[in-house]
């Protein structure tokens, strides 16, 4: 049964090919349109299009197929096209005239934006719980580790020292702000898009915007209702913005680390249990955990870059195109959950070679500290810097042009 | 098990993120897997290290495997990690001592690049046969419409008549290109990496890299090893870059469709049996198809965009990162075949209302006409141009500056 | 000369190769280099580095530079590299000794990332107060011509009655959330780096941060000097991001009106002044003003991408391929206020053809109302939608499967 | 003057933003166009519109302006729009009626594209020839030190010996199959878009295209006009798709020498003048260049999703969004252009560590070997395999489980 459904049956490969995957995908939002529906169902129990005892069956049957689903009994049959139909399709069954009735004063459209819209909410809200314990995570490792000295590099050369407290420090200052951009997404979207239909009100009818928006704890009611159609895509992309800037912050520390557990370098390492063999190599440990970190920034990205690409050049109103940003935002959103919580593991496991780290601290790397020392003592800044460029050891340790084009004389 | 399984066990929430889906997708896989074992335990007989009767097990068991999994009935586990660790469980599993032989002189990476390498042949193969079909389909709509009149646009502007035949013939034009450029890519995939182990080749062991890539039908044999390490993404981007250049053409198609199916041009429509209905406006015919397929070229340019971004920045060998070019390979593959597919049924139902595109046929497109009709008798092109501008009705209908200027002063 | 400079010289295609356009695109930063500058140098006399008449000289002189500058009168020669060492190289060559001093304390790392944000945050605040701008201009379209009755389009189909107002109104919405997204990135821009030298602070000598922080206005300090390399790149691309959030909505509104300007739509036109013509078409107006707009959307995204992609897989510490995160940043800064811009000017410009707008409102498109009275009545709304769609006349006119299959058979 | 001058003026604002860059771009072009520009007089000639004498000068005007434009001398001013612009107003200028016959017969749209697929042609035949050169240069870098040992890695871990040889050999098979696609992208370009005109071919004027076509060596006739509209874009996304694959090789290698550059690997180094210095640290030996080619993958990358996605969801026939594809197409070229010259610097340039090279061979390397030794011996692979790994160490150094859980307790 499709909610339009008018007695023609659809081609089978055009069915499948625009359900997609929806029927799969939406058991994300099941819960949340049953919670979407229930309020919608008490606001038309205010307007007196369903009664006290229908708003009571349909409240029940809501919170049962909410249960079935998180149960994974709840069925979304490729038929249904969407969660949205299948509720639909089954409060009308079990509940026949009265399931028919709360459809009315919304349509599709800000159905599923509302449900769309908790979803969000609750993940942002979870992804800034775990960003906290990822926080707690480099914390920790501060407070085991942060004394210890490491060189610090610019263009993957050493330049000046610095410590496992001063560079770990630096993913815990962005995760801060990282959590600042998930607030600011998260006000974003808290606005209620319940009400606007299908981007053009419900005409006739009086709808309590307010009234739903209080109660699925919507911060505020979207008024303009083509906007929310506008929104959608929108919202999603910057969603995922914020978990691309969560992702950029891995795909950096898990560079390092990969760098750090290389023979050469090697600063820090992992346990067995957090690293993978070779079937061919016997004596491999392979770092495939922050691989796969590193890797997963760039599918967030381009799962943004999918939202914000489809929904472009469109005409107002509804397309069904963007039916098409909800795997993204999905894909997006778990594969960041799944890195922050997978690193947090890759940090409480991580230890250093105390000896590597320390000898890895050479001469040169002080050069800086030297000619600062002669500013002290009043020699302008450059010169002082000319000075001690004189005596440094040079790192290229290369012949001088007249000694190699000796050389390329063969004398 | 896993094929480098020492005894240790992986983390479970590591275990889990490194497979991530490759226990589900690589059913795609399983049947060219075993092709391509087939062909190595062949040649390893050649060199002695397995006997004529454990071949013959080997191929049979091959076969089955093959066989299984097309009935659904070959199970990878999460603990296998991908399809090549389940099929050596399985071999070792059934044969014993006959199945830990057959990974003699080859590693996992070179076995998973065959694998890929002989699908992609074969989904490029048949996504040109899809291609074929597609203009035959567009050839077909030529020959029922093509000299029907149509206005021809530039800048969404009415520009100068067309016909049906022309602008579906571009599409039949850009559908000869994007086969050559299916052959291009077919051509640069068509290298057998199998013997290139982990990068290094086989130490020791003369493997008859030629043997397998002809037994496989590989057009020659890539002959560097860590070539082949560079080759994975960058192979697979070319390949999603033919799938593009497709889904672009019928991006554009798609927009041009929906364009024309709108109440306003008029010129198209569906039947019933293609488009789909609102959930609360009963009057709505609406063709998500043609949306759809327009969003999905995003989908396929972003998986290309995840194969290029994903694999820069990465030092030579293998990098377990490029596992995830597998999924966007396959999503954008499988997304183009299903909208070549469904582009058929559309092209095959259209039909267009006559009437209304000779109606369009406005008198002020055939103005170049009148230019050039006076550069026949003589006239230079520029000076026709400005003689005919002088006369067209200016589509505009603005009044002058001057009488603007009144009329805002109240005048 | 360079600031490293040892006497050896660069290879001339390598040198211009790594300066890239730097020399020509630093011009936007000079102004900002001096005012950070001239905080520096105000800090190095509380140090005692410089004593009181250097000081004053400095500042003299870096506010004669930046009025050069402005007067394009500065030079930038190639063999500087940037502009930070083209005024550094000014205040030695003018000031001796005096200029020589003022590197102390700092790297050209902290200069360049104090000047970026100076120049973001100024740029930032100049975008909000164009969006405010456009709001006002929205505002005033919706005053002339809001109560304008339209047709609202869901699939690029005719669905249900809207006006002017509402869809207009709904960029205006648009535009409050799209400033709320500025003030985010203006916000988590506004941290002064000046001080974290290479990365890693500044060795020996005692930078008083918190001073140079206020004095150019930071709402804070970045505390951590490896956090702000790490930024580098990370908060471009948020900058970028809110561009490309203000692009997508001046998309949309592009999309639409190039729409709504079509002949076949005709509710909306522009005046000559803001149309072009065609080299060979004497009688087209064509609406090229805001096809660019619509596709500048797709230029700021991708120096997003840029931004996002370049910086992925880095080590920690500076690595010199955030260099080229200037080039997209001034980019797409500069491209979104130019957007905004020309789309003030459309707006005001803007006419509406009111008897097609108001003939364009045809009879199904009350459908929903329909259904609603029902519901009003007592109808259960889905009774209501299937009893309504019997009577509404199908846009499609197919004739039946039966009728098409006698057709076909030529019967 | 503009092409389409009707005597009314264009906003400025609109007629900056309209134009963007392409008064400044365009210098690109003039040589080619005023090639095509004499090949279709000639053409005109032909039919009688223009006179022998007539043809003459134009020849002789066109020459004229190629080689004025090649000392810099040649003015596209703002208001020409473009070169063809002022091409046309160079001519008319000089030559009167004779100047304003030219636009006969042709369009902007197609005088564009001619002009943009002849400079195609020669840069992809450019690039050709400098990826030769690269090839050379990795061949010779093999010659000097292929055969120098080299640890192989695989996960960034050290796996088997490999050699200077089989790496570079390995970017030496990737440059022979980016000649292929080079070779691809330009049989796909060969076509002559000359006379299809706006889209809509000549109405009444007897073109001759494959004169034209001959002329200006093009491999064949685009004949459906409305191609030629859909092939912009599209075939400029097929060309910086060529460049980005060989700027991804680019990448990798840059990204190889990086690591082995740092002081940890030390397998390779660059001479002085091709490296730079910091500002504050006198010690440094920057490989910029080599960081700024890894980087410009990125730009090139976007250049071709700019390309890509900004001419989706447009309707057939020309839209000026295309216009900005110019851009892109550009930078993509001229940047590839630089990256392969310089690293052809580069490559002559480096030179390895023989001692480190040779040290880095760590006896675990030669686990893979040691368990195929066994293979010939007669023991399944597997448990070869098993044998080995057990008797390597274990790179990890951790403790077992028992002894972690002891010290965990502290006993």
């Amino acid at each position: 049964m499709k909610l339009w459904d008018r007695g023609e049956s659809l081609h089978p490969v055009v069915e499948r090919f625009t359900v997609g995957n929806d029927h799969l995908l939406d058991h994300r939002l099941v819960a949340y349109d049953c919670q979407a529906s229930a309020a919608h169902a008490r606001m038309l129990n205010t307007m007196g299009i369903i009664d006290d005892e229908e708003l009571e069956r349909l409240e029940l049957s809501l919170a049962e197929i909410a249960e079935m689903d998180e149960r994974g009994e709840f069925e979304i049959r490729l038929e249904d096209e969407d969660c949205h139909t299948a509720i639909e399709r089954h409060l009308s069954g079990k509940l026949g005239e009265t399931g028919r009735k709360i459809h009315a004063a919304r349509s599709r459209n800000d159905q599923v934006l509302t449900a769309l819209r908790l979803y969000e909410k609750h993940e942002l809200a979870g992804i800034k719980q775990l960003v906290v314990g990822y926080s707690d995570a480099l914390d920790d490792l501060v407070a085991r580790w942060g004394s210890l000295p490491l060189p610090g590099y610019t263009h993957m050369q050493k330049a000046m020292p610095t410590t496992v407290g001063t560079w770990i420090g630096a993913f815990a200052a962005a995760a801060i702000d990282d959590q600042r951009q998930l607030d600011a997404a998260l006000h974003l979207v808290d606005q209620s898009p319940l009400g606007t239909a299908a981007g053009f009100g419900v005409p006739l009818l009086q709808v309590n915007r307010s009234a739903t928006a209080r109660e699925l704890d919507f911060g505020r009611v979207m008024h303009n209702p083509m906007y929310a159609q506008l929104s959608r895509g929108k919202f999603e992309a910057v969603v995922l913005g914020a978990c691309s800037q969560i992702m950029f912050d891995l795909n950096r520390l898990a560079t390092d680390l990969l760098l750090f557990m290389t023979s050469e370098f090697g600063f820090a390492s992992l346990p067995p249990e957090l690293t993978t063999g070779s079937s061919i190599m016997p004596q491999k440990r392979n770092p495939d955990v922050l691989e796969l970190v590193r890797a997963r920034y760039h599918l967030v990205l381009a799962e943004e870059i999918k939202t914000r690409s489809l929904c472009s050049n469109l005409m107002s109103g509804y397309n069904r195109d963007v039916q098409l940003t909800k795997e993204p935002l999905f894909a997006g959103i778990e594969t960041t959950r799944s890195c922050i919580e997978v690193m947090c593991i890759v940090l409480a496991e991580l230890r250093f070679d105390e000896g590597r780290c320390r000898a890895a601290l050479t001469d040169e790397m002080f050069a800086t500290e030297r000619v600062n020392d002669l500013v002290l003592r009043g020699v302008p800044f450059r010169d002082a810097y000319r000075i001690v460029a004189r005596t440094v050891a040079d790192p290229c340790a290369w012949p001088s042009a007249d000694e190699r084009a000796a050389a390329a004389r063969g004398s």
